[in-house]
């Protein structure tokens, strides 16, 4: 089927890529003229606007937003008046969950269906597929399938372990409840990603400081010894064991750890709910002292120490 | 080559059988007379005791122990009375890796060499095979290569990353140093597992009770999802799957969740290294608090809350 | 001077008395009629409703909320139309400081200043004081000074540090800066608090289950030992000697802990300004799961664990 | 009574200082001729050696060691040639309390009587006394009584809270067990420590950092205003205030904390007895990442990061 694609960053560019290899059609846009440059040599159709998209794209339409969550409203409020009852507007990017069902309804009251979908692949999406985690109504869900379908990896990515018919889950798509269901979701799996990122970080943190052993232990060979039978083997652990096989130091990295949002709305979401996210919460807050977040407090222990005990610590 | 097996619980009976399969022989003891009969059923020439499984290993001879970490020192205690200079031990079990060098240089004061394997795949390792890390000297680690090859998953096991000549990492065994080493990375990694496991824990607990929609999240569904394209795909997320499919109220399960002492020991040496580990920590005390052990803690936070406020909490 | 006070519980009533011993003169109404009779005994004047307290005060009043947060909106429903331009409404409740800005927009339409009031001291106020955390408008703070003078503990409660005049900090109340900034402070100062009792409570528990020693160690004797010269001496652990020596064995209590929101209003202020709080989420994630908040994760990681080693725990 | 003091640095020092005051005489030693010189002028007979300082007490004799816990073996050699059966010696330091046992033993075997005494006070512990948690035999600890007695605070130190004769815990020192109990408690001691001051640390960045007014906090009125009528009130808020008075920016602190191994040693003390310790664990690795130890663990997450979503950090 056809799709307008907003927005050609890494993620935008590859899903219209992988969606025309599935045989989609994509009208593609975004601010960088290179961007829809590079897109339509891969065979898109590109667009100078949004109201350039709407208008080169049949009625009723499917846009696909994939554009960072700040900038969400600022491209529906480019895009939404060249849109008419009937046609659907996906959310691909990492919104807020709560931000989902506002802007439902208002399109909701023109007509519009909203989807909002938590989309996880990364840089390799193009070639693996991506998963969907998907909101909104059974009808506009049931619209996009085809577009899910070619997005998605597909049963093959994983060996079954259900019988019965393929479900979409397993296909690698899921309609996961109302508006903002998909974002929420996308939002948990991505606090899960920080925890199992630190679990990791701290792991080989403590071969490599930890080992008192005379020969320093070979990290690389380590993540990549564990990714075969071992109890924790994981796409993140293969991602692992190339980078310590290319950067055996990581000197490349400077280690102040961006965070994007959803590790902390998820723990806000615990904080309402009352459910504990003690690995959660340590794996963001490692992110926020990688940056230097904690200096004041630091200060202040060694202001304390220097008070009741005269220890005097570098600086003091 | 011939092999003696101690110890046939799940773990020790199934790499027996993994063995035979890969064309080795094994002579086989257990306490538990059944336990030798069936793994005898298998192939295995089944000993009576520690003297006679030794009796009928040709020398130099090599034996596996697949026992408790508690009751090591016994099986030493009882089988190396019959070894002689040249024959190989294994530990295979989950030893703390500082009891390793004690024991390797008992051992070396009558020419026996000793082998630490940390040994990762449970109940699946049959099937999968298992992932092997190992420490001892280069001699006696090469000279049971055959061994770990047969009992390791193979490069197939994961999709290669690596150019050149295929490393033993790479078929799923590494001698990761000396005496302890082979331990010392297991430990680490069963801690990592922690880790993992709170982690997925923890969203799935979000998913359970955080969702602010009316229809109830399906659980099974979203961890099926989860196994392709995503971030988040692991070994542990497709157990996940299974339970949740199986069992997706887990209320076949109390929690009270048992920690079989890597992850205190891999605490401990980071408190030695002072490498900071919150989400390990996180996920051992997650373990600890599951069987109550923060009860009296909260009892006087109780009391605390009364004398302060006079709060009457439920009891008081 | 003269001030209405709603809201008779614990908090309201004792400062209402201590406002009388002060030389204040009170106007107090609660739904509850008991409760005004007995404030009325200690020399109040008794209101009949919101509306009659607002009769019985001279203008311009002064009015001082103490209700629980979810019914301050209720509150100042039922007040607000009673009052009159000139008049000041002191919220001195545990609201979210994000509710204050909005309440005093609304009120300051009418000419009515808002004051927020953080009030720490629980039922020991009565005697010992209350610490008062402001927030408003400079004047309506000013204006309310001779009350927070005599509800505050004053500079004797603690030796002095300072030299020059003495400054209201010292005197036990301080105008923390605009609307919410009172019960901001108020929020961090029991986030604070939650850490601390969390402190003391993991100490006492480790000394309970911990010590390697025949003896069990006298819990309420150390207690008492470290009131005196110890650097952890602090009024959280003279409550802990008193509750430690009425109940050793803390049976009246169950422990299951509340928490009242400050704490995760805290926490997502952290996690808003990318500040690490790893203390202050541990405390507020131990009183989740002191009520079984990790219930479901828990069985999550029995599951896993039979999944993949075949362990059954209790109930499996 | 006449007691022998061997290590002179802040805390021995005042200590010698405090007995004297107390009426009691003192023979010093330390390895710096100045330490002795310097409390040879407060009163104390100064001493060229621990053998020397023998010979100048009468028999039987009783020396306390205050030196860092590393030398206390080093020590011990040097003093015990010189002892005889009947003398006492202290070790009033920050030793594990595992390493007691063993030396009491030893100790023992002579008829020497060993008395281990936790300390805490710091600097202030001259004017304000200290705090001892003591272990050892009832006779030694009975011994020493007028010793703990000149020591400690005193029950004036802090408001009664009991009835009935005045205890030792009252008094401020106390025996709490066998050899190893009073280091036991006194390790709990700072790991609570930890705790309060991480505690505190966290509220006051997050005023720093979180507060959403344009005006910045007063952190030093803060902390000020704590101090009089809050829940929070404690010895080290008092410290903290004078900190922040002095210092509010804190610039002359670097903030690289050291740890001092109480810490460590009850957290581990606490995997070992399966208590959880979220807040103190928490507390320590604040303190270990003060000074850079996650910095491995976040260069991998830089590394991850860039491996699946392209995300390019600082230096990368």
């Amino acid at each position: 089927m056809q799709l307008g694609m907003i927005g050609l960053g890494r993620m935008g560019a590859n899903m219209a890529r992988r969606l025309m290899a599935g045989g989609h059609q994509v009208v593609a846009f975004d601010r960088s003229a290179d961007a829809v440059a590079e897109v339509a040599r891969h065979g898109a159709t590109g667009a100078a606007s949004a109201s350039d998209l709407a208008a080169r794209l049949s009625v009723p339409r499917a846009v696909w937003l994939m554009v960072p969550a700040g900038v969400v409203d600022a491209a529906l409020a480019d895009l939404s008046p060249h849109l008419a009852a009937g046609d659907v507007v996906v959310d691909g990017g990492n919104t807020r969950y709560t931000d989902d069902g506002p802007r439902a309804r208002a399109l909701a009251a023109r007509g519009i269906e909203y989807v909002d979908v938590g989309t996880s692949g990364g840089v390799w999406g193009l070639e693996r597929g991506y998963c969907l985690m998907i909101g909104g109504t059974p009808s506009a869900v049931r619209r996009l399938e085809p577009i899910f379908e070619a997005l998605a990896p597909g049963p093959e990515a994983a060996p079954r372990q259900r019988s019965g018919p393929v479900t979409p889950a397993e296909r690698g798509f899921l309609h996961c409840g109302p508006h903002g269901a998909g974002h929420f979701v996308k939002m948990v799996h991505n606090a899960i990603e920080y925890g199992l990122m630190a679990a990791y970080a701290e792991g080989f943190n403590l071969l490599k400081h930890g080992e008192p052993f005379d020969e320093p232990a070979d990290l690389g060979a380590i993540a990549e010894l564990w990714r075969r039978g071992s109890v924790i083997g994981s796409w993140l652990l293969d991602l692992t064991a190339r980078a310590l096989e290319r950067h055996p130091s990581l000197d490349a990295f400077e280690g102040h750890v961006a965070d994007s949002g959803e590790g902390r709305w998820a723990v806000h979401a615990a904080l309402e709910a009352a459910v504990p996210t003690p690995v959660m919460a340590a794996a963001l807050f490692a992110r926020f002292t990688s940056r230097g977040e904690d200096d004041f407090a630091n200060r202040l222990l060694s202001a304390l120490r220097y008070e009741f005990g005269g220890h005097r610590e570098p600086g003091a």
